[in-house]
């Protein structure tokens, strides 16, 4: 068991510190690379290194001390990560990374697989998207295909004016336009394997976004035992193509009976948060152990759960619930839309 | 919640390590105070501070940075602490850690709460022994009053020849000596009590010590409910008595259905180890929601659960369970009868 060695982590908020944390339970040391010295991960590791994610250099010298290395973003970039691979272990591998960062790249390779995504359309400038409007009479998403996340760099375009006003005169980052469909339900499932290729998965969660960021993930959800399994193969589908390495979050629309991959996160993800407190393993030690070639934990749930993300400033009247588990990243500045803590509230199994 | 405050902790073992990474997950600040640069602690903390628990300049200097002072062991310098005591808050009190430092002192303690106990008597000299020996005419336990864990500073007299092997020629540390009974089983209460009074307990578990060190706790144990509950009652009585705030260990022996306090201690205990996943709380989060003055949150036991300490040279076959949770405290030496990790194997509920 863990002789000595080092895991280090690309970022360094709250999933790296929920990750450092779980890797100090096994005894595991903890080196931290990230530009910001007062983040959330520092906190609970050996070593933090301050860098950006591009500085060749300095991200060589932060390998050498590391036996593996592991990320908790994908926007990192891939020049850097490639100038790595020969010099360390890297968990999940460039591949699945490479195809998360962009939109369009994502969803390609989803469909090649045969799994459903949403309509897209490859925009490349501006007048791409006035042809597509044309064309197809509707309301359509815009999002760029690169560095989105919690709703940034989206626009929804439903009139012309739309399009002059956000867009014209301004240069347009390759993008995709996506058709503006109402969804029924959202969900996700959180799978972890193994190099040997062992694989668990969490039971899928019901998520609710709003304006583009997560604010709560409950078990169990609302699906259909049907449904919740074909989301579970959709996601085995995936990390068994990719011969992936750790946890990876995949989010679901579902329309009509319908399941859509909206995106791929190869990571842990916050809608599996409610796993530190329902189930037998979290996420953050299955991420873990699948990248320190430890055996899989059960990933059964003990007890049903909602988790609330805190967004912004924190004001929760759940600190009285005797059965609320508060998490509180350390975030040394509250904005609007950030992500300070979440809660993990237990509704016993039954109830 | 928690607007940047700092837990300073004396000492920098795995019961620090488990409370650091208990508040990180609150999003308080953890300076540890601790000779040993390369303790389990030192990991999961935001600042480390070398220095000797009798080195009064040292000390006054950590408290200055930290809110709250707590400690994970017993055997700290009284005369320093109540140095302290003026310059900051100081959970659990000084009163608790006198009384539990001294075995003479705590059994005298209990017993004038009504609380039974072994019987015992004062061991100053040689003599004493010897006298003692000879009036009880039986086996008896020597141990120092102070000083002693996990079976060391212990003795056992069956004879004279006993007494001078062990005794004749050395300085006499002031002892206690106990009638050796056997009994049937041990078990422990785990008991959190807040500024405001407000009590919990966890479910008492059954422990099993093998050369005075504990290698198990079940839950649930073997005892009538009737005995849970009143093992609970003495619990509370003892912190109410005190007035005490944080979590507090409290050991029994069980003969002929009768519960004897074996000992008292004014911290996380290992043999609430086993909270942390078998409960909807643990043991470590409880202690610092206590000593921060947040809520306690509940302490129902969610899993049937055994845990296993990991004691010096760690070889375990349960790895490979998939319901085996392994914390590696991350001790750079093992030593035998060294505790260097433990394992919560869950044994879900009903099986």
């Amino acid at each position: 068991m863990s002789p000595n060695k080092t895991i280090g982590i690309l970022g360094g908020g709250q999933l790296a510190k929920m990750l450092a944390a779980a890797a100090a339970d096994l005894g595991f040391n903890i080196n931290i690379y990230c530009p910001d010295r007062d983040c959330p991960a520092a906190q609970v590791a050996n070593k933090m290194v301050l860098g950006n994610y591009d500085d060749d250099k300095n991200l060589v010298a932060f390998v050498k001390n590391v036996d593996v290395l592991t990320y908790e973003f994908e926007n990192i970039d891939i020049k850097a990560l490639e100038e790595l691979e020969p010099l360390v272990d890297i968990r999940p591998s460039i591949k699945a990374l490479k195809i998360s960062q962009d939109r369009y790249t994502e969803k390609s390779y989803l469909n090649s697989l045969g799994i459903k995504t949403t309509q897209f359309y490859r925009i490349d400038e501006v007048s791409d998207i006035e042809k597509l409007f044309i064309k197809l009479k509707k309301s359509m998403l815009i999002k760029t295909r690169r560095l989105g996340y919690d709703g940034k760099g989206q626009v929804l375009i439903k009139t012309q004016v739309d399009i002059k006003e956000h867009f014209l005169r301004k240069k347009l980052s390759p993008c995709i336009a996506e058709e503006l469909i109402t969804f029924d339900r959202e969900l996700s499932v959180i799978i972890v394997r193994d190099k040997e290729g062992n694989i668990k998965t969490f039971e899928p969660g019901e998520n609710v976004h709003e304006h583009g960021i997560l604010v709560t993930t409950t078990l169990p959800s609302s699906m259909s035992e049907a449904l919740k399994n074909d989301a579970t193969m959709i996601a085995k589908k995936i990390v068994d193509d990719l011969g992936y390495i750790g946890v990876m979050g995949v989010e679901f629309f579902l329309k009509e009976h319908e399941l859509y991959v909206n995106e791929i996160a190869p990571r842990v993800h916050n809608s599996g948060h409610w796993t530190m407190d329902g189930s037998y393993s979290s996420q953050f030690q299955q991420h873990i152990r699948a990248i320190m070639d430890l055996p899989l934990l059960s990933t059964e749930r003990h007890s049903d759960i909602v988790m609330y993300n805190l967004i912004g400033k924190v004001t929760s009247n759940l600190v009285n619930n005797e059965l609320a588990k508060i998490y509180i990243y350390g975030k040394k500045h509250s904005r609007p839309g950030r992500k300070m803590g979440h809660v993990n509230l237990i509704k016993k199994k039954g109830s």
